[in-house]
């Protein structure tokens, strides 16, 4: 299993397909993960994986498919009938990746998917998953789970997992449950193995169990994974009885994407892309944000107009403009990325809106005197207007300090009104800031060339 | 195991420990979980919290005291002696967490500490671990793991899980190993239980065992263990022969801080830094990058002042300046942070950097071509001037071009030089194309100004 994803392995595979030497095709995949098989599919025009996908063996084939990016596998499951879906994939997957695959096809397709899966229990399964919205702990846990009755013997608890955990891969422990079916404790495999065979279960059962309820939203459910360092958590309904569970590797994604939509949106950009993607992807993209940097710059350019008289009279004020609108965007990014990162680590303490704006308020002014100080002093020196100079240096003060208490404001309104504060970030607040420092600088320029 | 930190809990906590309420407090520390205690000590002050640390279970204070931030952390252990630490905290707690409390002390009590170590397999075992780079495999792997000889039964391995796992908390699987200590195989517990007695092992591990040697970056171990959905990686040397093991805890936080990282140089914040940090150290983390903003942007005015009898005569092109100078940033960050982001999950492909280049270059065009029709529609019709109109339309359009194959260049240069892409982002890169803007800008309309 040391093979990955290599040029001379592409070679070798496309050359297979070409040659239809499905045997040497089998044993490339044989030797190969489901992930690295995956990236190769994402790459295989249709033909070519039709032709592929019959040398994989059927089980990691499946588990392949789950690894697809979500375009090349729609496009794969759009040329499948609901019964080979239901007999060939949804049958080897565990019912979490099965209600994923699944949510992808229209919704006719899902009945259909459904009605084929010939095990009840499992079909039932991956129904109910498919009730639960993708953002909660609903929508990420699995069924498969072994549990035991608190009155079970060990005996009893070692015969259960022969019975119940032939399909689950990673067992982790044992869940224990009272009549109810309500989550009493955990036994941990390792203490299964070396308590004495008579021992009591509810003396061997780990009770401090940290668990979820279904609706919990998934970025709480990373949060919680991630401070208490846990590898599978219980998810549990409103009366305490066991529903399913929640691994790590899922909420490993969860954790990767959720930093990287705030990342992208820092960034400027719409939706998920990478480098790799087609062109027209790329540029819808980017587009939208352009656009409304378009729009803010109009608009700067209406503000400036208003001062054509003054920048007429005084034609050194435009070298500054950049410099004014620049330095409020760095600021208020900086502030909200401040914000936004705090949000999402959840390291953000019971503290009052106001004596946060209060503590941004004196960074700004550090922050922003040093600037202004710097700034001062270069114009002084290398400019000949003292005006000029005492209007960029008041100037660069006053749009430090708007704009960082604008970037932590804004993006923590939007936190209380349940919208993604990093929306407040990037492109957005750079904007704002650009037409807000102009406004800031002429108004500043009108007021001292009178007075210097 | 229920209680989370809350406002209330903290004051009951300040009031036992004012009350000197030993009894109160450990029954309060009781129900907490590790991490829950160490964001009580991040807030307590010195005195508070040497009379709270004797509340707290021995084993659970030293778990508690890895969870503390960086500097709280640090001044703890400078007021324990080195025999303290090496009976209270390194003792109860794993090699790989012992070794990097270890490596935060000074070099000096780093010795006491590890003379004072009783158990000399132990203290073999953090000196072996100190010896590794932190951002490696090796500095993030631990000595814990059970490990059997190929020819054992499965009785013995049984036999071995009791000797050997006493320590280890989350035990998933047991090594097999050869008379050379090579790694073998991975026999995990869930077959070692329903595995028939008398089964060979070499009949009943998994030998397909994705692992990594222990000078492997950290980045490359976390992007291994997310891709094949890992809960715990075995370290091997140069020969093959086991070292440790990472597990997934420590790798989720590896990349949340990657994402943190890159998100921050994005930002212009020059180091980690949360709203709750003290002032200073926040405008500590933001002065850098404004400063870098604020040389950009007097090197800006320089380029605005050379073109000042321009601006004389035609005074309202200092109305655009904002708008091409901002869409420069915007279309350079975007370049980039794809870039950057594909490079961090590891989604580029074999691809050259010319071909990456020419791609680039349409999707530009094509953002470019829309924004400078709109601009030039809009300008056309709102201001009087053509020359103005054709100036700004095609300045816009060579602006986002120039702005974007940047945007892809630097980071892909950087990353080829084993630098940080991550870098290119941000400031920078809305700095340098800032003054790149204006200069084309100004040069475009020098030249159009005659024609039209």
């Amino acid at each position: 299993m040391e093979v990955t994803f290599t040029k001379e392995l592409w070679d070798e595979i496309k050359s297979h397909i070409e040659e239809r030497n499905t045997e040497a095709l089998a044993a490339a995949f044989d030797q190969m993960h489901p992930t690295d098989i995956a990236q190769v599919f994402d790459k295989l025009n249709r033909e070519d994986a039709s032709i592929a996908i019959s040398a994989i063996e059927e089980e990691k084939a499946a588990e392949m498919i789950t690894f697809l990016d979500e375009d090349v596998r729609e496009r794969m499951m759009a040329l499948l009938t609901p019964k080979e879906i239901a007999e060939k994939v949804i049958d080897n997957l565990d019912s979490d990746d099965a209600a994923d695959i699944i949510s992808e096809l229209p919704e006719q397709k899902q009945k259909q998917v459904l009605s084929e899966i010939e095990d009840y229990e499992q079909a039932k399964d991956i129904a109910d998953l498919l009730n639960y919205d993708e953002d909660t702990a609903g929508g990420l846990m699995a069924k498969e789970l072994v549990k035991v009755n608190i009155n079970s013997s060990l005996i009893q608890c070692v015969r259960e997992i022969r019975n119940q955990a032939a399909e689950i891969d990673d067992l982790y422990g044992i869940y224990v449950i009272d009549d109810q079916e309500k989550l009493i404790g955990i036994l941990p495999l390792k203490k299964l193995l070396l308590a004495p065979s008579h021992a009591k279960l509810d003396d061997v059962i780990n009770k401090d169990v940290i668990s979820v309820t279904a609706t919990e939203n998934r970025e709480q459910v990373a949060a919680i994974m991630r401070k208490y360092d846990l590898v599978v958590l219980p998810v549990l309904d409103n009366l305490g009885r066991l529903l399913g569970r929640i691994t790590i590797d899922d909420v490993v994604d969860v954790i990767r994407e959720e930093a990287e939509a705030d990342y992208r949106l820092a960034s400027g950009l719409s939706e998920s892309v990478e480098s790799d993607d087609k062109i027209w992807v790329l540029s819808r993209a980017r587009l939208p944000w352009l656009l409304i940097g378009l729009c803010g710059g109009i608009f700067g350019s209406r503000i400036i107009g208003a001062y054509e008289d003054q920048l007429q009279i005084h034609p050194e004020m435009a070298f500054f403009i950049p410099l004014i609108a620049a330095m409020g965007g760095n600021a208020g990014v900086q502030s909200s990325a401040i914000i936004v990162q705090s949000l999402a680590s959840g390291s953000i303490g019971e503290k009052g809106l106001f004596s946060r704006l209060i503590k941004e308020f004196s960074v700004a002014a550090i922050s922003g005197v040093v600037c202004s100080v710097f700034l001062l002093s270069y114009s002084l020196l290398f400019t000949d207007s003292t005006s000029l100079a005492m209007t960029v240096g008041l100037s660069l003060l006053t749009v430090i300090m708007f704009a960082s208490l604008l970037g932590t404001f804004i993006p923590l309104m939007l936190n209380k009104f349940k919208i993604d504060p990093a929306l407040a970030t990037g492109p957005f607040i750079t904007t704002s800031n650009d037409i807000l420092g102009l406004f800031v600088y002429f108004s500043i320029g009108r007021l001292l060339y009178g007075v210097f």
